[in-house]
């Protein structure tokens, strides 16, 4: 399958490029150390799948403003933020294979240009002449994110029903994709349908986008990776394909699961549970459906370069293996 | 003297009950933790300053709207993110004599909540019929903060100048008084010209408050600042009071503050010096200074209630001990 993602990217370079610009003007700051961490941060970002979808959501409706490049910009510093953040509550020494922010300048450091990049996000997208509709719906999805992440914290010591699991899922990671892709739709002034469709694309795909990251953490070497495996069984979050098995086990399975993870949760008394019961090509399956879900969103839109392109982005977001 | 903050805090009353009940409303989350915590941070709330000036700068002006209220909540949701991460960043245990968010429930918690209060302060502001320039004022003066708590980090071995001092206490804490007098008067359409003398008055506020805060640290008891005292000592960082010393000290009590300061820094070592320089009364006559300075942008101003309590106010600041 040849990389759909640097199809797309090809696809969108000059919209790239301004979103690239627009992330350098916000290091334009007095203050070198600013301009340092900061030049790491956006050195070190990952497929750009915020800006990619609120983009292609906003040529989905052909709009062919300016202010996509500058709100697609904003939610990739929400994202950027939110990983700062995460990376220090979960003391992550590397992310995509290079030391967090965290682990090479420290904690204050991380915590205060997350706050940084939290404060131009929303500076970016006041200086746009879009309705103060998309400014609200970017503050209430960094509300709803932080609320997953407490959510999660919250259950920490629970063992987590799916329907759990599910909420976490999506306040840490579905409502911003399903942000993007509504408010490129918004920003193109599709009908309020239309703008649901794609925030329903957005939720799915996240959904599926998630579970496949979970999935990850269990099968993914270090080097695929980027950081330690199995980081998620450590750190005692409870992810579908564990989830699963605690679902369907029973007796003697059930037992050595349930004692393994309230004491120490040592990874090679789980990694073959999950084995025996098919924890792992099960969540995948679930993360298949979501994306399917994710396309039927868009059935019944007329074929385009950009609707084609969603759909085959959410395929994509359940075969990668990084 | 009859405490000013009780004084202004009746004269405020309604307009702060209303932001209050602004609050509380923020804390309305489907998340138990997000509420707990929420609940605590607001209960353990201060003096209220950054509120209390934003509303009586609108009011020198004879603001009549309800949207001040809101801008005021905002503008404090900002000041109590930011002291969540800098507790966290300070490892601090105590703050106002109650347990720390970080040190009751971790820094995770710490981190998350503030990002929540950001979020909802940037909701609300969004959410009042001023102008983009409100909400950008408040994007910026956030950045700028960070920048602040940055260029402290960056400085962190250096031998601070008194330059960069003023510079860190104008980022970390007087832009924001200068927002909230500044904003206050935006909000009632005042001239160009006396939003600036507003915002000039914030900044000389807010540089005396924050001096003679740094001052608190080595005179209050511990059970005055409700932390324990010396911490910035402690800390590594540099304040008015041992800068002046740096300045006028020579010989041997130069070198042996330099050498205290660079290996271990015992306040024991220390503070007999700042005694022997008189750094805490040349700190506080500075603030003093400041503080007047502050009053002097509102002489032109005709006499009124809120323009007498704004001047009051800025004497209180340099008076108080705690």
């Amino acid at each position: 399958m040849a990389n759909v993602i640097d199809e797309i990217a090809s696809y969108l370079a000059p919209d790239l490029a301004r979103v690239d610009e627009h992330l350098g003007e916000i290091l334009d700051s007095d203050t070198a150390l600013v301009r340092e961490v900061g030049k790491y941060v956006l050195s070190t970002r990952g497929k750009r799948l915020r800006p990619i979808l609120a983009m292609l959501a906003a040529k989905v409706f052909k709009y062919a403003g300016e202010d996509h490049t500058k709100v697609a910009t904003a939610l990739e510093l929400v994202h950027s933020a939110t990983l700062l953040h995460d990376d220090v509550i979960d003391k992550a020494p590397l992310r995509r294979g290079k030391p967090t922010v965290n682990a090479r300048w420290g904690d204050d450091v991380a915590i205060l240009i997350a706050d940084y990049l939290f404060s131009h996000a929303f500076s970016l997208a006041l200086s746009t002449s879009v309705s103060p509709k998309v400014l609200s719906i970017i503050c209430q999805v960094t509300a709803r994110m932080c609320e997953g992440e407490m959510f999660q914290i919250e259950k920490r010591k629970a063992l987590l029903t799916r329907d759990d699991y599910l909420r976490i899922v999506r306040g840490k990671t579905a409502y911003l994709f399903s942000a993007c892709t509504a408010l490129g739709a918004i920003l193109a002034r599709a009908p309020e349908q239309q703008v649901m469709l794609l925030s329903a694309y957005g939720l799915n795909f996240g959904i599926a986008f998630q579970i496949v990251d979970d999935t990850l953490d269990l099968i993914a070497s270090d080097d695929e990776m980027g950081k330690p495996h199995w980081a998620d069984i450590r750190n005692g979050k409870l992810t579908l394909p564990i989830i699963y098995v605690f679902e369907t086990a029973s007796g003697k399975d059930l037992k050595q699961l349930t004692e393994c993870w309230e004491n120490g949760r040592d990874p090679d008394v789980i990694v073959p549970l999950i084995e025996k019961y098919g924890g792992v090509q099960y969540a995948l399956s679930e993360a298949r459906r979501y994306a399917s879900t994710a396309c039927e969103q868009l059935a019944d839109f007329p074929l385009s370069e950009p609707v084609n392109m969603l759909c085959r982005l959410a395929d994509f977001v359940v075969e990668r293996r990084n």
